[in-house]
């Protein structure tokens, strides 16, 4: 298959990926992207999968589906194990595909701080495994809490710790709030789910750092309203499957999440490259390898510092500018052009907490409540590939606000829970 | 919690007991449901589910909703393994629970007619995992027909074999032609899924055993023209990874789906009756056992007969009936009176093959082509439980007819799938 063309590989097909991808529809070259899923994934509505309110075919789209038009482009279906920089190949686990230039996309995972053994206690939300284990977390905590005669171990049930308070932790602890005040009630004869207690924990001096301190203060006065215990300034120091010990207290609970931190790609570390303590690699300012022009890393697992000085956040505008950026300043290459630097086009950044309440920065402009919340629903139903997804979506919404009903409640995939033999 | 009132458990929440849950709801009796899952799911739709064209979470209602408004009962999330009809309880893998009446609703799984090594290659389709691994198998074998570079295997991961040539096999054969000659077209680079062979294998005379001749007949021209090979009269001899050998013949193809058989849960081993050759419990004309008269078995465990002498058809509708027939038989007898013989009411048979094309034979009346699908369609919503996934199955269906896409073609949960490094 060599026909003289240009060879572009596109790492990750997540909103780096997926965005280079469609930017280089026109491009005279023949591009492969390659994820190890056959699905890009709308992270942002990841929580609501985890809690329930949506299922994983409605925040993701088959990538093929979504390229199929683009003529010039492949999608490959493999998960990359080894970029070699040197023979400029992509390795995967059966076989490898050579490249002229690469686009490097493939995010970022869980960071435990170190504490490995944290994991298996306290899952991460990253990907649709993730989401679904979370969520059966969740509801099987209300199941066993039923049927359970120990009261102290019943509490330690029906109580939720959400360590991290960034978006994530924010949207999760607003949801399970939810979730145990409206969703589950009149569903249990034993316990009463609104008695959980919902406990956000973040070590920093408050929650939503990556947002104004006013919409901050706000989001924690709207939390304690709707039931979360928010907790900011006590650092975690240790996390089992009996609760969490914080400096000077300790908190029984058997459900844990982690929002607490990222780490990047470990491909990362093939690329030559300094990196960040989380693991981000260090780009030029045309986002390609300061040594091997030919080589470009977007979104989580790039390192790209805004005019403030501060890196940029690890979030789905910044993966999508960088990813369109990317496949741009290829084009430009192959024109013989030379590439143009980066420069990040800030829109603003939204966090929800619950219905009807957001927190919103666009521009300077800083909104709170329904306000924030239309804005939220609006942004997020755009960018959501598919348009059957769209309206699926909105319908799912448009239900739970008029119910408080979760359409997704489904416990699914535990250890040894299909295995049985009851029918 | 002994209050005095009499006990009713019921194991499983499929058709047969979730309805006969439903119809103790004035009974005066604590009534118990359990089941291995949260959740009632919608047998008829799950070979959409494995096909990708609807979502797990929009077949399936968690069973504590359905039952939330219903004081007298509770839901127990419980793997039962065992009855004992001596001491009156249902033991399960964390506890037990007396019962004073007893509905045994476990269904059925599959039979490999002897050949248990048969099961890990040709998966059959009861439950909502099964649903997935048969999508992951059906997606994946395109995936990987489209990077390979072997003429031979890839012609073998583009053919499949559905063996079993009742409606599951019948509509998961015409699922697939449609995958492959419409879903999936442009979506490839190096392979037409269009040239996919799609076999339909029953060892009988026939297809659709369960109808008329003539709705057999047209289903077999129909699935003919959609593409689908049938073959009839070919009892396979042998399933293996890489394909299914006949009485003189081989198929080479490596995605089989086994639809060729069920066998009773071996719940009913404990109930002290006879069993016919497929595990099915004997049970006495008002469904209850023969020495156990506390003890009522319903659904596809029971074996009815029919005023013509074959047991009756393992389908929802029968399970649905004496469902409620063996609850009102527990009423009546609390309220002192005899218990009732129990009468199938026949409302017809459905089996839909594709887009416009079903088969019904409704009380003597036979339909095909149009008219069936759409009596099909108002059935399946009808019986749908919820609102929330009568409107996204719906919105679901008329997107699929006007696009041909399926919403939901995720690949998940494979052997290893989610433990790769690239993001």
């Amino acid at each position: 298959m060599s026909d003289g063309k240009t060879r572009v590989v596109v790492v990750g097909g997540g909103f780096g990926g997926l965005y280079a991808a469609k930017a280089l529809r026109r491009a005279p070259a023949r591009v492969t992207i390659c994820d190890r899923n056959n699905y890009h994934l709308f992270q942002p509505l990841l929580y609501q999968v985890a809690t329930g309110g949506l299922s994983p075919g409605e925040i993701a789209a088959p990538i093929r589906r979504v390229l199929r038009q683009q003529a010039n482009t492949e999608v490959l279906l493999a998960d990359v194990r080894e970029i070699d920089l040197a023979r400029r190949e992509v390795h995967h686990a059966s076989g490898h595909v050579p490249y002229d230039y690469l686009i490097v996309a493939t995010g970022a995972g869980h960071s435990y701080l170190g504490h490995l053994e944290w994991q298996s206690v306290a899952p991460g939300l990253k990907t649709l495994e993730d989401a679904l284990s979370i969520r059966r977390r969740i509801y099987i905590a209300y199941e066993q809490a039923e049927d359970c005669g120990d009261p102290v171990l019943r509490r330690a049930l029906l109580d939720f710790v959400v360590i991290g308070g960034g978006p994530t932790g924010v949207e999760l602890a607003g949801a399970i709030a939810e979730i145990a005040r409206r969703t589950l009630r009149r569903n249990f004869r034993h316990i009463d789910p609104a008695a959980s207690r919902i406990i956000l924990i973040e070590a920093g001096p408050r929650i939503l750092p990556g947002l104004a301190p006013e919409l901050a203060a706000w989001a924690t006065k709207t939390l304690g309203a709707m039931g979360v215990e928010v907790r900011t300034g006590v650092p975690v120091t240790d996390v089992t499957r009996d609760g969490v010990r914080l400096v000077g207290d300790y908190i029984p609970a058997r459900t844990v999440i982690w929002a607490a931190g990222v780490e990047a790609s470990p491909l990362g570390g093939d690329l030559a490259a300094q990196r960040d303590r989380l693991g981000r690699v260090q780009v030029s300012s045309d986002l390609s390898l300061p040594d091997h022009p030919e080589v470009f890393v977007v979104g989580d697992l790039a390192h790209v510092v805004a005019p403030d000085g501060r890196p940029l956040p690890g979030v789905a505008p910044v993966a999508m500018q960088e990813g369109r950026h990317a496949a741009r300043n290829i084009a430009r290459r192959l024109a013989g052009l030379p590439t143009e630097p980066f420069r990040y086009r800030d829109r603003g950044a939204l966090a929800t907490i619950g219905r009807k309440a957001a927190v919103a920065d666009i521009r300077g402009v800083r909104l709170v409540g329904l306000t924030a919340w239309l804005a939220w629903l609006f942004v997020h139903i755009m960018y959501l590939i598919g348009f059957d997804n769209r309206v699926a979506v909105l319908w799912h919404w448009a239900y739970a606000y008029a119910t408080f009903e979760r359409s997704d409640r489904l416990i699914t995939g535990g250890p040894g829970e299909s295995a049985g033999r009851s029918g």
